[in-house]
């Protein structure tokens, strides 16, 4: 028997929908003022009919009910207008893989688990504006929060991305000795279990062993200097015990060689990059607005053979209400095989567990050349499979796996996939005699131009901006403090297979600070650090061309502050470097300038501050002459050495 | 740029592979030897091709991942053998709402939500075993862990359900004074925010405010005396508004008319009911073996229009490994409608928040009468609506709602359903001229015998057996402690529409301990206590038949031991009452035994130890010709006065 307690909640629902539908009628008046206001010679954006609220559908926030289908059922109510705005209630709402679109993609730098479950799957739109209107969108289990799939002006605004229970973890260190470290875990936020003595992190719908640790400052929230990819706990740190200790703290028995400080936190990694936060493939046009990511699956943005993308203030950061050290799993914003103009403005980037942002193509490796007219392709890289890599008309660079050299174009007629891993690519011109097994082809269409404009790359693992492609690249007024190197232009075919020897690459204007360059991960041989892998140097054949670093400061504490590989055409003019003894220099390379394998370098121009380490330059592999340091200007004379 | 860490797990998934290979091939072998033991003589329940491994459905224990596809293609292949056995290895498995089959179901007394989620359904089984091997069944989110429909020969044994986030939550007492009480919740397991200075706990896809409250002595788990229904924190206790104090403990801010003792455990009830822990619906021979239930969205076990049930050991218990003082959300076992033989044995229930046990028929209301044969009938209780009421064939008894008796009885030719609430139903025979609108019909086919025996009914939210059947019922050596009666012999067609009156009652062998009625609720009015509702009482006519109340241990700490209404033949004898003085008597009835409008009523050899309260009898409304109390026997002396 049971008394019937359902009057006073239906009353309760009654007025919020009252409420709701007054809040409506006010927008609608504000709307029709405004209109007034602006009159009829602004556009505007969308007429009154074309705004479908999500609240249509049943949707009300803050229900934690799972908004998956209503949001569905809105979008599909978008299709009937032309210029459709699907407008949320400001709240928070919740995602649940349950009536997600489940959908096979195989998504650049990303582990290939598939379905992809894609609660807000936006395909096929001509044109459509999403205002969360200031939401909080929390997802559940692994899922793809947003999926804009061969969809052109979609804008998406207003909105929060984050996870009840994220797919990283933290600690607080609350006790070393030589024999253990004690960790306390916020089991709510990150419940977990003790599987054989390991950390095992549980969570909705998945179970995921700790794998690797980052150490970050408790008061600074900086990533302690040194640490980094050269290991919080030391070697063989996996194989300690973990055993729950009365009070709740565990204590993770084992020698390890290098203790956290007691008070840090550590963001405890683990799971698989498999979904992204925001996915836009073969779309066109698209604009990201006032987004945080504070969580995802895997990459952040990651946009793949997609045009002219617009990210302003777009913040990749730490829940701070959350107490949260990192913010998401991977990279912040991935460009793979883009085009046309990509721009990322006023953006900021913290806690993340990968680079901030990183442009680049994906070179492939020829494994057959069946004809002239025919070459059998293959990915190279676990993460980075199953693209459509080529499109019929696509211009495509032939690339000496050895030399690195773009020794030959050619254009596509048409891609044949035959598997994940391996496809055929024709051609109607027959493709070079040298070309051949082992070579790497580029596809040069899907090579975008880049601005990167006040953003603030903060507190992240990895590098701050990876640079891989030929277009324009502007990166000005920036503010530098991730904990690798700030800038990487790298470009291989023989390792990662992220293609893109850069051609034209402007640097001013930016700050780097003394964060830069505390610890050490792959590539990271100075603040700006070009590092292209090229089997074979050869100074006659520079890989990168056109870097002018220009009108920037830099607060370095070590000596690294520029390393170039195989450029031709690089000038460092008018910077202001700074030196900053916050922290101890540790970096192996002795020198502030490195230039291998160089050709037209000019330093000039430049200010030194301080006592700064080195003042020097290295020149290996390459002739004298190619430096340029001009005495006219004030910049003071860097001793020069070379191999 | 992402390292590959995904070999050593690999490896690890293998290993585990590799060992549950091993399990089952030592499995099989023994199967094999037992198999040669016994010989075949002895019929083996299946053979070993009948034998459904849900692993072999890439389903591993302790993943964490969703079971629910993987179980419902071992479902699908358990279709395929004549005498299936769907095993799970032992350990953890999660149930989510994504993939589950969702179907419209309309549940006895359980609010109508549609449709139900049926993560594991099983549908139009001849014959099924489940041995779950002691495994956990975690579920996520409002559902109904296993649905049992129109399938026959069920039997699903060795199982724990549960829910990480109950639809039920808990607090402890930590501060209390005249202007609040300050309460201590495990956001973890209970998780809550508070909208308006109200509590409101949110799970898995829900919102739910706090709306009742039960008092658990933390030491004992006893329901605290003199609470129940009666009100744990008085009238207008939902006025408070709660504030969160440093700390995380919340203050509710109210000057609460009662206030519960520090330390102690309030149940804080939420949620609909509306979905049932196990459902069994239009099904036969079915047995449930070895199975707690630690917490259900509804009903525990309902069971409707089902036949010949078997439930042995099966305890509806609180969780103590995660220090939950309540169960489930509803009644433990709740039968509607059956038929058959119902066995209940070697099962406990504590924590529940409503009955643990419930045999009933539905009553319903005559709305029109069409004709001689036809008659409009509605289902009157909100929360049992919707069912298929009757059948061809079906014998109903007409009911004078105001006498409530059973006037007359037809045979149903036809169930014809108008709408949820309304159907008609067809007769041959014409239906007496004297039944009309008002008066009610039960349905005497789906009455089913009872027995209940070696059971613990333990502290639990209102009383402890609920029977309304007339067939054969024995209720033997169970152990009463009930926070309320004992056992309710109820019955009417005015207000909850549970039918049944009973013709054949055996309660023998039972101890009912002084934690019986230290609470009041809804019509307890003796440990034992015989209620029907009837609006015109008349002792000439009784609604209750024979019952026998005789060796039964009685530890009253209060006066009523025995209440009867309406009841012809009803014998209490060779009862031991032993007196307890552990509470402190409130019950207003002060006599010992109280009959109203009954016949043939016997009090004999019973034995009174201690200074029991009352030593007396009521009698009312009826003859004092018609209690007897031979002096042969030892039975003291009982006083009588009447009306």
């Amino acid at each position: 028997m049971n008394r019937i307690r359902s009057v006073r909640k239906r009353n309760l629902s009654v007025r919020k929908k009252s409420l709701s539908v007054r809040k409506r009628i006010v927008a609608k008046v504000w709307f029709f003022l405004l209109s007034l206001l602006l009159g009829s010679s602004i556009p505007v954006a969308a007429s009154a009919g074309d705004t479908v609220y999500v609240s249509r559908f049943g949707l009300s926030p803050d229900s934690r009910q799972n908004a998956v289908k209503a949001v569905q059922q809105a979008l599909e109510e978008c299709r009937r207008y032309a210029h459709p705005v699907l407008v949320f209630a400001k709240g928070r709402y919740d995602f649940w893989p349950q009536y997600s679109v489940e959908k096979e993609y195989f998504e650049s730098n990303t582990t290939a688990i598939n379905p992809k479950r894609c609660p807000i799957w936006i395909s096929g739109f001509k044109e459509l504006t999403v205002d969360a209107g200031g939401s909080s969108f929390i997802y559940h289990d692994r899922v793809q929060p947003f999926t804009i799939d061969h969809s052109q002006n979609v804008f998406i605004k207003n909105v929060s991305i984050d996870w009840d229970i994220p797919l990283t973890a933290q600690a607080v260190v609350t006790d070393t000795s030589a024999q253990y470290i004690e960790i306390r875990i916020d089991a709510a936020s990150y419940p977990y279990i003790l599987e054989g003595g390991k950390l095992v992190f549980v969570g909705e719908g998945w179970k995921s062993e700790w794998w690797g640790t980052m150490e970050f400052d408790a008061a600074t929230h900086m990533i302690v200097p040194q640490t980094g990819d050269a290991g919080v706990l030391g070697d063989d740190w996996d194989k300690y015990t973990a055993v729950p200790r009365p009070g709740g703290d565990l204590r993770l028995k084992y020698p390890f060689a290098r203790k956290p400080a007691i008070g840090n936190v550590l963001v405890l990694r683990h799971s698989e990059r498999d979904h992204a936060g925001i996915f836009i493939t073969g779309s066109t046009n698209n604009r990201l607005e006032n987004i945080i990511l504070y969580q995802t699956a895997g990459l952040g943005i990651l946009s793949q053979y997609s045009e002219n993308l617009v990210f302003r203030n777009l913040q990749v950061v730490p829940n701070a209400g959350k107490g949260r050290y990192f913010s998401g799993h991977d990279d912040g914003c991935h460009f793979s095989n883009c085009k046309g103009q990509l721009l990322v403005e006023h953006c900021g980037f913290a806690g993340l567990m990968d680079d901030p942002i990183n442009v680049h193509g994906t070179a492939v490796q020829i494994i057959e050349r069946r004809s002239d007219s025919e070459l059998v392709c293959r990915f190279m890289h676990e993460q980075s499979t199953g693209m459509e890599w080529g499109h019929p008309g696509d211009s495509v660079g032939f690339i000496d796996h050895e030399t690195m050299q773009t020794v030959a174009a050619g254009r596509i007629t048409g891609f044949t996939p035959i598997n994940r891993q391996d496809f055929v690519l024709h051609f109607k011109q027959p493709v070079p005699r040298a070309i051949a097994v082992k070579d790497a082809l580029e596809n040069l269409t899907w090579t975008p131009d880049l601005t990167v404009r006040n953003c603030l790359f903060s507190f992240n693992r990895a590098r701050g901006l990876l640079i891989s492609t030929p277009g324009r690249v502007v990166v000005e007024e920036n503010t530098f403090e991730s904990s690798g190197s700030a800038i990487l232009i790298a470009g291989d075919a023989n390792q990662w297979f992220e293609s893109g020897a850069v051609k034209d690459v402007l640097i001013r204007k930016n700050i780097f600070r003394d964060a830069c360059l505390t610890s050490m991960y792959q590539f990271c041989e100075a603040i700006i650090s070009i590092d292209p892998e090229i089997p074979r140097l050869d100074a006659r054949t520079p890989f990168h061309r056109n870097i002018v670093i220009t009108e920037n400061e830099f607060h370095p504490f070590d000596y690294p502050v520029l390393f170039a590989k195989s450029v031709s055409g690089l000038s460092f003019t008018d910077n202001t470097i700074v030196r900053s003894d916050r922290f101890k220099a540790f970096h192996p390379r002795k020198y502030m300038f490195t230039f291998q394998a160089c050709r037209k370098v000019t330093l000039s121009g430049n200010r030194l501050r301080g006592d700064v380490l080195g003042k020097n330059v290295r020149l290996e592999k390459m002739s004298p002459g190619d430096l340029s340091m001009p005495q006219e200007n004030n910049q003071p004379a860097f001793t020069v050495d070379h191999d």
